[in-house]
C-alpha cells in the first residue's frame, strides 16, 4: 500500500503469476516507459518554467514534490477524495393496482429500504450513508449485483446529481468541490463508447486534445501528448485504424473502450470516474482495460470506477473495493482482506471459487432472506471499527491531518509534476484557477467543422442516398409534368408540381434525423465536461450542413426547371434555386430542431412527418388563404411550406405580359368547355359585345398575375417569400441552441 | 460420469462445496422432484398405452428402460450424438485497398487457416476437421474466444447449414439424421429471447404447448406438461408475470431466458442445441439457468451449448467441453482434466486462477504468436490418443458398438420413458415416425389469433396512438374544410380534401410497422422448427388486425362525413365508410408486405413514406388521367391511393341531379369572375341567346357527372375501386405469405 506516485513500472503480482502474458504485454504495452515519460517530464519542465514567468512563485510546489521524491515518506500522497454519510433517496409512484399487491412476488419488494411514504408515493434510498476515501495511485471498485447503487454513487461523487437531494458531504484533500473546478479536473466515462466511426484513434484523440489542451501548448505539443497517451493505452498498433461502426470494419470492442477512456483524459485529470468499462469485453480486453487505468492511476490520479465481477488477474490490479447492496455498505477494505472478513462473517469462501463472486452470490442470497443483508451491514461496520482500532496506520483515516496538502497546493504540485489540468494558472482563487473553456469560440468552430467534415467525407454512401432520393424524385416530376402548357389544365398542374416538390425538399431533409440524433450523443458527452461551447456546436453544425445543402439543391432545380418547362429563364431559375436552397436550408434546421427534443428516431421521423403534412395542408395549395377558416389562419402562416410555394408561383406567374388563358380558353374550366370550337366563338363574340370590348381568339384573358389574384398568393412578394423562408432556418437553429441548452443537464434530480 | 438417465435429484459436488447455497435453491426450485415426476411418470403411462392399442409392440423399449433400471449397467446411454471429422469454410471477399495490405496490423490475419485461394476471394475456414461424441444425460459446452468458430459448430449440429457446404458427418445413434426428423426431436434456443411482451410466464408456454404439443394430447394434460415445465425452470414464483419490455415492468433477464428456453424444450426434445444461453446474465441467473440445463440433460436429452467465461460453479455443472481456436479444436475432455493437459502442455494453471480464463488466455496469447495455435492442436490430438489408449474405459468411443440401441428403438425407449416427441407415433419408417406439424390449421389459426388478442389486448396504448392519429388528423380535416359550399371553389377543396383524407389512411398504417417487425422474428423461430404453418401465421395476422381496422375507419368517417358536409346521406355515409375501412385494409396489407422484406425499421418506414408519396402523386389528383404522359400511365393504375380516392369522388358527385355551378357561377374559375354581378348577368343572357337556351340564375349549368367527367374519373365505377381496394388488400396479404417463405430459410451457406 506505500506506493509513490511516480510512474511505476515494475510487474504486478498478477504478472509474475501468469508467465506466459508478459511477451504479448510486452508487445502491446511497448515504449510506454520509454514514451511517455520523457512527454511527460518535457511538459513538466513547460509548466514549470511557465509558471515561474507568471507569478515567480514555485517554492510551495517544489517542496511538496522534493518531500516525497527524496524523503520516501510512506504518506506522501497530494490528493484524496473522501465522502462521508452519502444519503440520497427518491420519490417513486406508489403502484396502485389490485392484482400486485396480492401477488406473491411483492414479498420480495416489500423489504426494499423505505422511509418516507405517502399514500401516493414512497421514498426509495437508492444510498444509504456511505462513506470512504480514495487516494491517488489507486484504483477504487465499487461493486454490487444491478440496482445495488453503484452507478448511483459513482453519479454521487462525479457530482452528476442535483446536489439537494443528496445529502453528505464529498471532499478533495478536505475542501469541498466547487463544480466548475470539478468540471476540469475530473474525467467521466460513461458505459457507451460514443465516438465517430470514420475517425483513426490517433485523429479521434488529436481532436479531444484540441478540444481540452489549453491554447498556450502548441499544436506539437499536443501532438506528442496524444503519442504519448497512444502508447499508455496500448493502443500502438491500432493508431491508424478507424474506429467503425456496423456498416464499417473498425478497431475490436477493447480498444474502442481504450479510446473512450483516451478521450475523457486526454487533459491528464485528477479525478476519473468510470461507470463499468469493462462490461462487453472478453476477459483479456477487460484485463488491459483495467491495466491502463491502473497505469492511469499510478501517475497520479485518483481512478473510481464500478464493475461487475472482474476476474481474478482484473481483482490483483484492484487497491480497495467497496461492496454496495441495496444501497449499504457490505464490505469495504482490500480485495484481499475479503476472504478473513466472510470468514469472520461465518461464510469462509472455499478454496478456488472466485472470491467476488462468491460475496455477490451470499450477498444475493442474504437480499432473498427475511432478514435481509441487515447482519452483514452490521457486521461490516463493527468489523471496520475493529480493524482500525487495532491498527490505526494501515488505513488512511488520519492521512489529511498528518501529510495533507491544501487543495490549491496538491492542484499546484501536480501541474509540476506533468499534470496538465487545462490551461492551469497559478491564480489566488481556486474557481479561476481553471478557465472554463479551453479555447475561444473560432477555434472550437473551427475543431468542430473540421471534424465533422472528416467524418462526413469518409461516409460518401449517406450523402449519396439523399442526392439519389433528391434525384429519383426530381426525375419523376420532371417526366411526370413534362412541358406543361399554358392551358388553365396546365396552371392547375404546375400548382401541383410546386406543391409536390416544395414538401419533397422538406421530406428529404427528415433523411437525415438518424445522424443528427447519434451525433447529439456525442455532442452531450462533450459538453458535459466543457470540451466545447455549445454555441461552437451549433454553428459549425449549421456550416458544415450547407455544401451538401448548395449541391443538392442544384440537382433538383436543374433536373426539375427545363424539364417542367417552368418560366423566368436564368434568372427565373436562379431564383428557383435560391428558394429551394432556402427550403432545404428552413428544413434541415426543422429537423435539427427536433433531433434536440426527441428522444427516438421512430418518434421523431413520425413527428416530422405528420407536421409536414399539416404543413403542406395548410400551405394554401388544398385551400386558398382567403378561403381557409379564420380559427385556423394562424397555422397558414406557420406552415413552413406556405413560403416556399408562394415564392415559386410568383416566380412562375409574376410575368404580367405572359399569358395562360387566350380566347376561348376561357371556357376551358366552365361547363362550356364541351361545345364545339365554332359555337364557343360565337359564344365568344356575344361576350365581346356585352361587355363592350374587343375579345378574339388570341386575345389574352387571364395573366400570370390574375392568376396570382385566384390563388390568393397577394401578401408578400417572392424576396419576401425568400427571405421568412431562410429566416425561419435561423429560427430553428436558435431553438435548437435552446434545446441543447435545456436537454443536456445530465444531472439526476 | 457413469450416470443413470433417470431423475437425478442428489446434490451436485459444487453444491455441496458452497453450503450457504442449498437453502436459496430448495427455495426457488420447490416442487421440482415432486411436482415433474408425477407428471411425466403419468404421462409415460398415458403414451405407453396408447402404443399398446396402436401397435401391441412395447417390448424392446420396455427390456431397455429395465435393463437400465434394474441392472445398473454403466453403459446403458440409449442416445449418442457423434460427429466427425467436420470441415466448414466460407469464401470471403478479398481485401484490395493498398493502405490495408501495408498495415501492421495485417501480420495477426495472415495467420488466419487460409487452403483455396483466388485473386479476388479466399476461403476461410471455420470449422477445422473437428470431432466428438454428446451421449444424454451430459451438458457438452462449446468453448473458444469470439470468432473462433462456437456458433458455427452449433449451427452444424443443429442442421443449420446447407448441407453442401459441410463435410463430415453427424449421426445420432450411428444413423444419419433427416432434417425433418431433426426438426421435431431437436430444440435450437437461440441468444435472444424472442418473446411476447404481454404474455405471462405460464401463456408463453401454454401457448408453445399448444403449438408443438401432438393434437392427441388433451388440453389438460398440455397444461399438466406446463405446469411439470415451470417447475423444471424454477419459474414458479413468476408463472403469472408478464415477460415485459421496455415499457412494461416483467420478469428479471434470469427468468426471461429460461422462459426462452421452456418454450423450446416444452415437446422434451431429445437434442438440445443453445447458443450462448447464459450470455447477458450475472453469474446466479447463469449458475440458475445451467442448473436447469443440467436438469433437462439428466431427464434424457444431450445437451450441447455454447458459453463464453463460465464462472467456478457452472464449470461443475458441465460434462464435457471442446475448446476451439480458429475452427481447430485445442481441447476436448471434461473440465476436471483441464489442469492435467495444460501441465503436460507445459503451462501449468496457477492455483485460484479459473480454469477456463486461463485457457481463454494462453490460446489468445498463442494465436497472437507468430506459430499460432499448431503446436496445442498438434499436442491436443497426442493428448487425446495417448488418454484413450491408457483408459479405454474412460471415454465413450466405443460405447455404440457395445451396448447401443438403434435409433427407432432409442426414440420408442425415449417415447415409453415419459418423452413426448410431438405426435409420435410407432410407425415403420423413421421419416414418417412424427407428422411435420403437430395441429391442423383451424387449430394453429385459432391459437395464433387468440395469442396475437391476448398480446394485443394488453398494450392498448399501441392502438390509441394510432386512434389519436386518426381522431386528431380527422378534426384538422374536419374543421379546415368545414361545410363545404357546392360552388366551383368548393369543388377544387373538396378534391383536396379527398385526397389528404385517403393519403392519410394509408399513412396511418405505417406506423404499425414496428410492431409487425418486432413479430417477425418470433414468427422466424416458432417457423423454423415447424410450430405452425406459414399460411395460418398469414391469415391470423389479417384476422387480427381487422378489429381495429374496422374501429379505426368508423372513428375517421364519422369525424369527417357530416362535418365536411359531403353528399349522399346515410347510403352515402356507408359508402364512405366501406371505401375507407378497404383503404386501412389495403394499407396494412401494404405495410405488412413490406414488413416482411425490408430488415430494418427506419428503412422500412422511409421506404413506405416514399412509396405512399408517389402513389399519390400519381393518383389522378396532381394530374388528371387523361393527361398524365403515356410512359407514366402504368404507375397511375398500380397506384393503390387511386381506387379509394375515385371511389369517394364517384360517391360525392355520383347525383346527376345535385348541382355545383349554377346561374352566374358559370364565370367562378374564368376571368370573367371579378367583374360586377349586374353585368355577370347581362353576361348570361348573351350567352342564353346565343346558345338557344335558357340560362337563368337558377340553372343549373354543372352537375356531378360532369365533375367526374372533367376530373376524368370515368373508367371505373365505384364499387369497381371498391373492389380493386379490397382485391389490393389480398394482393399484398399473399405477397407477404410469398416473402415470408422465402426470408425465413435460417440456414447459412
Amino acid at each position: 500500500m506505500s506506493r509513490v506516485v511516480a510512474e511505476n513500472l515494475s510487474p504486478s503480482p498478477a504478472r509474475d503469476s501468469v508467465p506466459f502474458f508478459d511477451r504479448r504485454e510486452a508487445m502491446e504495452m511497448a515504449g510506454v516507459g520509454a514514451a511517455a515519460s520523457p512527454t511527460l517530464g518535457h511538459l513538466l519542465k513547460v509548466v514549470g518554467d511557465m509558471r515561474k514567468e507568471v507569478t515567480g512563485d514555485e517554492t510551495p510546489a517544489h517542496q511538496a514534490l522534493e518531500m516525497r521524491e527524496n524523503g520516501m515518506e510512506p504518506r506522501s500522497l497530494p490528493f484524496v477524495l473522501s465522502f462521508s454519510n452519502l444519503t440520497y433517496s427518491v420519490k417513486v409512484p406508489r403502484k396502485m393496482s389490485w392484482p400486485t399487491l396480492f401477488r406473491g412476488r411483492n414479498a420480495a419488494t416489500a423489504s426494499d429500504p423505505v422511509t418516507g411514504e405517502t399514500f401516493f408515493t414512497r421514498t426509495k434510498v437508492l444510498l444509504n450513508d456511505i462513506s470512504g476515501e480514495a487516494p491517488d495511485g489507486e484504483i477504487m471498485a465499487v461493486m454490487g449485483a444491478s440496482g445495488s447503487g453503484k452507478s448511483t454513487l459513482i453519479d454521487a461523487l462525479a457530482n452528476r446529481m442535483a446536489k439537494e437531494s443528496l445529502q453528505g458531504t464529498i471532499s478533495l484533500n478536505g475542501e469541498q468541490l466547487e463544480s466548475s473546478l470539478l468540471k476540469v479536473i475530473s474525467a467521466y466515462v460513461m458505459q457507451d463508447d460514443l465516438l465517430f466511426p470514420m475517425l483513426t484513434v490517433e485523429e479521434t484523440l488529436m481532436f479531444a486534445a484540441e478540444f481540452r489542451l489549453p491554447r498556450s501548448l502548441s499544436k506539437s505539443k499536443k501532438k506528442m501528448r496524444v503519442q504519448a497517451l497512444i502508447d499508455q493505452l496500448g493502443l500502438r498498433n491500432a493508431a491508424k485504424t478507424v474506429i467503425g461502426d456496423e456498416g464499417h470494419r473498425g478497431v475490436s470492442g477493447g480498444e474502442r473502450r481504450r479510446v473512450s477512456i483516451g478521450t475523457d483524459i486526454i487533459h491528464d485529470p485528477i479525478l476519473l470516474f468510470l461507470d463499468e468499462p469493462t462490461s462487453g469485453l472478453d476477459s483479456t480486453s477487460a484485463y488491459m482495460v483495467v491495466k491502463v487505468l491502473q497505469r492511469i492511476a499510478q501517475s497520479g490520479s485518483i481512478v473510481i470506477m464500478s464493475i461487475h465481477q472482474p476476474s481474478y488477474r482484473i481483482l490483483g490490479l484492484l487497491d480497495r473495493m467497496i461492496f454496495l447492496s441495496r444501497g449499504h455498505t457490505v464490505y469495504s477494505g482490500s480485495p484481499s482482506n475479503l476472504p478473513l472478513f466472510f470468514s469472520d462473517f461465518g461464510h469462509p469462501i472455499p478454496d478456488n471459487e472466485n472470491r467476488t463472486e462468491f460475496a455477490l452470490d451470499l450477498i444475493r442470497e442474504l437480499e432473498g432472506s427475511p432478514g435481509g443483508t441487515k447482519s452483514l451491514v452490521e457486521f461490516n461496520k463493527s468489523w471496520q471499527t475493529m480493524k482500525r482500532s487495532g491498527n490505526p496506520n494501515s488505513e488512511t483515516t488520519a492521512l489529511m491531518s498528518t501529510y495533507g496538502l491544501s487543495l490549491k497546493e496538491a492542484i499546484s504540485a501536480s501541474i509540476s509534476r506533468g499534470k496538465l489540468v487545462s490551461g492551469a494558472t497559478n491564480d489566488a482563487t481556486s474557481t479561476s484557477l481553471v478557465p472554463t473553456f479551453a479555447n475561444p469560440l473560432w477555434i472550437e468552430l473551427a475543431v468542430l467543422s473540421n471534424r465533422s467534415f472528416t467524418n462526413t467525407r469518409r461516409m460518401p454512401e449517406l450523402f449519396g442516398i439523399r442526392l439519389g432520393a433528391v434525384l429519383v424524385t426530381g426525375f419523376i416530376l420532371a417526366t411526370m409534368f413534362w412541358h406543361l402548357d399554358n392551358s388553365p389544365k396546365g396552371v392547375q398542374e404546375r400548382l401541383g408540381f410546386f406543391a409536390f416538390a416544395m414538401s419533397t425538399t422538406f421530406y428529404t431533409c427528415a433523411d437525415a434525423l438518424p445522424v443528427f440524433l447519434q451525433e447529439r450523443y456525442i455532442f452531450m458527452r462533450e459538453t458535459a465536461y466543457n470540451a466545447y461551447r455549445r454555441s461552437s456546436y451549433v454553428l459549425s453544425h449549421s456550416l458544415v450542413a450547407l455544401p451538401s445543402l448548395l449541391f443538392l439543391s442544384l440537382a433538383f432545380s436543374a433536373t426539375t426547371f427545363w424539364a417542367v418547362g417552368l418560366d423566368g429563364g436564368s434568372s427565373g431559375f436562379f431564383f428557383y434555386f435560391l428558394i429551394i436552397f432556402a427550403s432545404f436550408w428552413a428544413g434541415s434546421s426543422f429537423v435539427t430542431f427536433l433531433s434536440g427534443v426527441v428522444p427516438h428516431v421512430m418518434l421523431g421521423y413520425t413527428i416530422v412527418v405528420a407536421i409536414l403534412a399539416y404543413f403542406l395542408l395548410f400551405s394554401g395549395f388544398f385551400i386558398n388563404r382567403d378561403r381557409i377558416p379564420p380559427y385556423w389562419i394562424w397555422f397558414h402562416y406557420i406552415s413552413l411550406v406556405k413560403y416556399p410555394y408562394e415564392a415559386v408561383l410568383q416566380n412562375e406567374f409574376e410575368d404580367p405580359t405572359k399569358c395562360f388563358v387566350r380566347g376561348v380558353q376561357i371556357f376551358d374550366n366552365t361547363p362550356l368547355a364541351a361545345v364545339p370550337l365554332a359555337l364557343k366563338e360565337k359564344l365568344l363574340n356575344g361576350l365581346s359585345s356585352s361587355l363592350g370590348m374587343k375579345i378574339t381568339s388570341t386575345t389574352c384573358v387571364t395573366t400570370g398575375t390574375d392568376i396570382l389574384q385566384q390563388e390568393g398568393v397577394t401578401d408578400l412578394s417572392k424576396w419576401d417569400c425568400l427571405w421568412i423562408t431562410i429566416a425561419w432556418g435561423f429560427f430553428f437553429r436558435i431553438l435548437f441552441y435552446f434545446s441543447l441548452l435545456l436537454g443536456s443537464k445530465n444531472k439526476r434530480r
